[in-house]
Formats: C-alpha cells, structure tokens, sequence
C-alpha cells in the first residue's frame, strides 16, 4: 500500500478560526477526497496530544491507496484537483502531504 | 481506536547515520514495542517524498490501543520504558510523539 498523510497544522485565530477549518475540511474537501479514482480508504483523526511536548499540529488524515501508481492517478484526477483547491483556500500553508511507504515484502523488489 | 503516531527525523550524519539508526529501530526498539500490553498493531512506513516541499522526516510508525487508556497503560509498562531509553539513545530529540483520537462515533461521548 501506499499511504498519502496529510498533516494539518493550527490555523491562526484562535478556536473559532479552528472550528471553521475543521467544518469547511469536512464538509466542502473531504467528499471531493472520497470521490478520488483509486482511494481505498481514508481516516481522519484528531491530535489529541503530544508526548513529552507540543505541537502545532492538529489533524492528521490518511489516504490509502493500492500503491504508487495509483496515488499518482488520484493526485491529478478532477476530485483531487478540487480538493485541493479548496484546502488551499480552507487552510493556505496548513497542510504537509508526505508520500508513505510500507517496506516491501519478500520477494517484492 | 488511539494511535501513538511516532514521527522520526533525520539523523545527522547521512545515509550511513541514517541505515544505523534504522537497523537498531528495528533490531533493538521494535520487538521492545511489539511486547507492549494492549498494542493491538504496528505499522512503520517510511516517508518517501513531501509533495510540493521538503520534510526532513524519515519515518512513521502508527501503534494502535483500544483506547486512551490502555495506551496510557502500555506507556508506563516495563516494555514500553524500555523502548523509549532505547530510542533516545540511538536518536536523540529525533522523534515527536503525537496521541491520536478517531472521531466518537454516534452515541459515544
């Protein structure tokens, strides 16, 4: 598999600014994210913690998709394109999207 | 489900700091996690690319509890303290500790 982890970081104002991201993310980019050709599945969690310190961060959302070539068929399809657009609206320099790898199987090259 | 999502930098010293840090991750920390009371799962991935960025992340493990409580349980076991003296050692302030929550589902509080 291959995992797209997007990492949110918290927006500037405060709880309110918080609310309206989380609800915009939510209702306006996460159902263009499930539209995505080839995403097998998608969990959304919250940052409830960081051990032993802080963190800015605030959400962290997981992408599955069977492997690379089929992450980057999703990045460019119309779904994902859109909902993009809308993160970058929603929460413009907010996001991390890191590219994540299981270590190959044996046998696998 | 809680997730104790483990984020791991860069060591300095390049990519033979880097395969050092890795082997003893596997070698020496990870069946020490493995023994952790209530761990229901382990995935380590590493980090392949930051899209439209740099990121000086190498590596994510994501373990899984029940919940909050039986992470906290898994966090002060002997298992668990053993792991953690041993990360600190083969990568000092390397790594950030983030607890995750997945949303209450209907009728949870």
């Amino acid at each position: 598999m291959t995992t797209l982890l997007a990492l949110y970081r918290r927006p500037e104002g405060g709880d309110e600014a918080l609310a309206t991201f989380l609800r915009r993310y939510h209702v306006e980019h996460l159902p263009l994210v499930a539209a995505t050709p080839g995403l097998r599945s998608t969990r959304v969690q919250r940052v409830d913690q960081a051990l032993g310190g802080d963190t800015d961060l605030v959400m962290i959302t997981a992408m599955e998709f069977d492997d690379r070539a089929a992450l980057d068929a999703g990045l460019v399809s119309d779904a994902m394109r859109q909902a993009g657009r809308i993160l970058r609206e929603i929460a413009p320099g907010l996001s991390t999207l890191l590219v994540l790898e299981d270590p190959a199987a044996p046998g696998e090259s």
